[in-house]
């Protein structure tokens, strides 16, 4: 049954899903929990809002796909406009391609044999770029699109308060910038950074002084690409950038709520959990766990917003059991169906196989999540 | 090659592992991180010590197989002594049953029609226990099975501290007991905890009083059934206990070596990691985030152990970057490979499609775990 939802509503390629009828539905109450359901009417106009605040911009778009993993919102986010996509892993990127796209950043450090050969047969069939933030990485991508008669945009990632990858300075920046531009094979095509959350004024500085820097050095970057969605809605006060990269704003979850990207209505992505225990009148127990929501807090208590029902938090997580507490009117029933908003979107897209596609209530398809598990 | 070496692993159904000479190996240099290595000398080291132990103390065996989620290994510790094997999810049970496991114990609350039928169908081809802490699960029970026209063993999950499900009292537990035994086609087969860490003479306590209490209204439980690693070696202290259900026991992780309950040379479980990055003298970025390592921390600092490299910590994670700190003489290089001995194992089992089995330092086998990603 499931099967043949999916199939049709793989056949309508735009947003026809609610109007599949005719067919044997799958209902919402039939399905076994826990469950992802992603809201499509949700997704539609996320992405669109997104669209139009960047149109309004003139700065495209190049989402990235970790938080859904799904090559049908990949396709749709470059039907609605963005420029191409970015991936994290080039297992992700195979993944991608696979399903016809064809403009990928890897925004990532490549290295050892095995992945710079994959990273060599990628570029055979896509548009591809990709980032370094040393010259052990650069010589490696050298030696490897050299040896396969192959040229290779990098660009340069830049930590600009993030403190995670990326050169701290920018004379290293200029150094490496450099590098690549001597390379055989390799063409320095700009500068990558993920901002630190609320500071996208110091994000702002650091490339615009970096565009500067490199433009006196005779290496003017032709891509200047920042990313994230906690601050999206600012993003164009990065008047360098020439590109933004966001990921959760397809699906939204209760950090960008927090963030203020959006309101929890506008949320597409939720774990629907059945309570299978309420010891106490104050604990109920819900299916849903680490393994479900995951332990990302991203600094907030408790494991998720319960959907309609004040008073209920979810207040700690083993694998295969959620903990709610319950304070005021709020009640629950054993059996009883909840959804939760999880902390953290993209991971929960991690741990399901599949993920079950709604449009006005109803089931539309039943989806595997085709870039799920993808470490490599 | 990697399928090759696979199915001659499986070939040799006892640890003749490291005895598989004369095959093209896939070498732990070889492979792409990040991946998970599995330790089967280790393993088998752990799982002997543990048997012993419960032998010792008469104290029968029921492992959780949450930690490693592959048939091989649930297999082997039956072999070993094991009396039968405790799974959480029916999706697990049913993986385990499909590869020859026959005496599951399903700790769960189980509810909702499509989910009944599934336990019925698992009833039919293996010997199966459940819990429930509620009237509505009994009850739920109760109906399909005797629609089915089968028996089933229910105990009553009992809350000794841990605050998560399960009966808070011994009226409760009575009065749940007395439903079961009036139920048809029910069987009330005894009492089940999860105690609280730490607590165990608490739980002790509880039980012993819930067996008094039982006892006294006419059923006596004929399972006790204790569970946990990280008291596991003070497990005969709960006298009542007619088994124990052990799980992390198998591959230990950073969380037990800091219970106490064996040394960081035990861990069986390491996540291979490449360094990706090295910004700064005191900053290292390995290619293992949460979807590598998960971002349970269990009250601990930090998201694993760096295997043999002092003053190198695992500071913070995103999905797919573990950034490090490095103190002291603590020092790393770019492409370098490490090994991370995780927080919590048995999540880092939910993460990977398959694990490298690994003997004396050679990989022996590419094993998909297959109880992976079980949610319902």
């Amino acid at each position: 049954m499931v099967t043949a939802i999916a199939s049709n509503a793989e056949r309508s390629t735009r947003r026809t899903f609610s109007q599949t009828t005719g067919l044997t539905m799958l209902r919402i109450e039939d399905i076994q929990t826990p469950a992802v359901l992603i809201d499509l009417d949700k997704v539609e106009a996320n992405l669109k809002r997104a669209q139009d605040y960047a149109d309004s911009h003139s700065l495209p778009l190049r989402p990235h796909i970790k938080t859904h993993k799904l090559p049908r919102f990949a396709k749709r986010q470059i039907e609605l406009g963005a420029q191409g996509i970015t991936c994290q892993k080039i297992s992700e990127a195979e993944v991608m391609a696979d399903h016809g796209i064809t403009d990928i950043f890897l925004p990532y450090n490549i290295l050892g044999q095995a992945k710079l050969e994959r990273l060599v047969a990628l570029a055979r069939r896509t548009q591809l770029r990709v980032t370094a933030d040393s010259v052990q990485t650069i010589d490696g991508l050298s030696e490897a699109f050299e040896k396969a008669g192959l040229a290779l945009e990098v660009l340069v990632e830049c930590d600009t308060g993030m403190g995670r990858c990326g050169v701290p300075d920018h004379e290293t920046l200029v150094t490496l910038a450099r590098h690549i531009d001597a390379s055989p094979a390799l063409t320095f095509s700009g500068i990558m950074t993920y901002p630190a959350a609320g500071q996208l004024d110091k994000c702002a500085q650091w490339l615009e002084r970096a565009v500067n820097v490199l433009t006196e050095s005779g290496l003017p970057p032709k891509i200047v690409s920042n990313g994230g969605t906690p601050d999206f809605w600012s993003a164009h006060v990065v008047e360098a950038a020439t590109e933004h990269r966001p990921g959760t704003y397809i699906y939204l979850d209760r950090y960008q709520v927090a963030a203020g990207v959006g309101t929890l209505e506008d949320c597409a992505l939720t774990v629907l959990a059945t309570v299978v225990s309420h010891p106490t009148p104050d604990r109920a127990v819900i299916d849903a766990g680490s393994k479900a929501l995951t332990s990302d807090t991203l600094g907030m208590d408790g494991f998720g917003h319960v959907v309609g029902i004040e008073g209920a938090a979810v207040k700690s997580l083993s694998e295969e059991h959620g903990v709610l507490t319950l304070s005021g009117s709020a009640a629950l029933e054993i059996g009883q169906r909840i959804e939760i908003i999880p902390n953290h979107a993209c991971v929960v897209s991690n741990l399901f196989d599949s993920v079950y596609l709604v449009s006005n209530g109803e089931i539309v398809a039943k989806e595997p999540v085709a870039a799920r598990g993808k470490v490599e």
